[in-house]
């Protein structure tokens, strides 16, 4: 199973193994990735694949190698029942958010952007057969919906790197396309994320394996992330801004809140958690960001986080904008990464 | 804003105040709750409904009080733009699971079982508004969905808790609907959890707060948890267990599965950690049960979490069932529940 010419790596030792030996590969130009192999398994299609000038999505298991089929459970999907490298081999952006409405209007947006579609086109939903995601496809753009929070990202991110990975995709770009909460940031503010940090403003993702706490690195790709500033002052509708990012495991309590169920700390409390956020870099709040940059950075996907602020937390909590004024500021990271996609295919096409 | 006759706590003090007062609470016979006051602040409303007999949901905010309008963001509903208590006053049970087509599904069964309604009615989706979560309301049972994962099911608890508490709702009994990878169980076995463990077999969910780690208590209640195993087995239709159910914040390498995109470590090291969960009294894996007790606990809900098991991890992780085995496995936590919610309904009315 798997691409013959890709790198299905036999496990990042990241654990810390006393047999590990390590690995620096070229994921793409000017980027290296570290590998750690347990000893005596590396694998020869590495070599093969680092001799090439297109980056694969990495898969880190050496167990799907010997796995007759791979049953991609939430998305309904699987290699024994669909063919994914036809559905999927040319995949070359992949945006993924919260909501699945909102995944399908932006598989409208960028069909008529594109010019590729009929925009009046119904689009089905790959993932019909499941009511844990919804999926869409236009030309070389994927759209999934991932849920809220870091578990129902990351559970989609696993099965959206296998799927890539077992449609022989190359050269993939995927950005998160979302809402949040801002610092000190007329809201409608679009942020690329910089760096996505935890609650005590550390940039780093925890991820627990076998009950261990392994930590994981949550950069996000610069380059991307300038060029889509570069995009925002281009296009001149809204403010863009590049920042760090919070990424918190709830919603209320988790982002300081005061209008949850539970509250146990002062305005006053809260206004100095969210100055101190603001003094480390941090623009906004979410929570998706740190286990997408941890993973797409492991599997070598180049990323990127494009989130809006929907209000000024140090202003308040509740999200009383009028719908019509929300649903406008929503559509400001779909503009930005449809415009960005069509700037990207047309440098390619004409080059 | 809130009932009149209702406790709001001016605040949970778990974080531990220097000024702090502690007090023991009478949440319904038998059952104290421990709530801890910021000094001066007690509310005078608690005195009067520690005397009455019914229990009400409570919320531990102070700053609700304050709070012109309450907007249920995640819901689309508010107190501003909905009747709460008319809309949901008479709810005594609330069933939530994760898929929105389950939660759907429940309401139809249950709707037929208690012969209140058509049973071949549509039921309004009460949050068509939003398509974070969907609700259906049939006589006095309210069926929530709350998509994976912790942060997913605590965002949905947050604003539930506050829905009952605005519409003045008592005696409610909840009931978490799911699925869930079994340990050493037949597949289909139901497992009513005892107590929700984290992924180091210990009976605690840990809620960052302002960056600080607040750990809380995740019992379950263990006479709905009895009443429900009784109730299975008068169903006599599958088996039914109760156990610890072990809940994790990733479905792959957080289950120590071996087919996720990463995978890091050997079939031994899973089936290492598998058993040393069955040692400590663990029956299953999920992802939302822990912050469901903590939160459940807290607003003194009786609360219980019903999950069947798909599969028996010691003996694979791909969810390889046909979707048709599947899915009467799916019915079976429906059934046990909603059969308990008519005798329970049916006990009231002859009393």
């Amino acid at each position: 199973m798997g691409c013959p010419d890709l790198l299905t790596s036999p496990g990042n030792r990241e654990t810390g193994s006393e047999t590990a030996t390590h690995r620096q590969v070229k994921v793409r130009p000017g980027f290296v990735l570290r590998l750690v192999y347990p000893e005596g398994k590396m694998n020869s299609k590495e070599e093969k694949w680092s001799e090439s000038c297109s980056s694969p999505v990495f898969v880190h298991n050496p167990h799907l190698e010997g796995m007759k089929d791979d049953i991609l459970y939430h998305f309904g999907l699987g290699t024994g029942t669909h063919d994914l490298p036809a559905m999927f081999g040319d995949v070359k952006f992949v945006c993924v958010g919260g909501s699945p409405w909102r995944m399908k209007s932006f598989t409208e947006y960028i069909a008529a952007e594109l010019s590729i579609e009929d925009p009046k086109s119904e689009y089905p939903n790959i993932c019909a057969g499941t009511d844990r995601y919804a999926m869409y496809k236009v030309g070389p753009v994927l759209s999934v919906s991932h849920g809220m929070g870091i578990p129902s990202i990351a559970i989609m991110l696993h099965e959206l790197i296998k799927l890539l990975h077992h449609a022989c995709c190359t050269d993939v770009t995927i950005v998160r396309i979302g809402t949040s909460g801002g610092i000190g940031l007329e809201p409608g503010t679009v942020v690329v994320t910089k760096q996505s940090m935890d609650a005590t403003f550390l940039p780093k993702f925890e991820q627990v394996i076998l009950g261990r706490t392994v930590v994981r690195n949550t950069d996000l790709d610069p380059s991307l992330a300038e060029e889509l500033l570069q995009c925002s002052k281009e296009l001149n509708q809204f403010e863009t801004v590049i920042g760090n990012t919070m990424c918190t495991l709830d919603f209320y309590e988790g982002q300081a809140r005061l209008d949850g169920a539970f509250c146990s700390y002062t305005e006053k409390d809260k206004q100095d958690y969210l100055n101190k956020a603001s003094e480390a870099g941090v623009c906004n709040i979410e929570m998706e960001s740190s286990v997408f940059a941890a993973m797409c950075k492991l599997s070598g996907l180049r990323a990127a986080v494009v989130c809006v602020t929907l209000l000024d937390r140090l202003k308040g909590d509740q999200l009383s904008n009028s719908p019509e004024v929300l649903h406008s500021y929503q559509q400001r990271p779909q503009i930005l990464v449809g415009n960005y996609i069509k700037k990207q295919l047309k440098k390619k096409s004409s080059s």
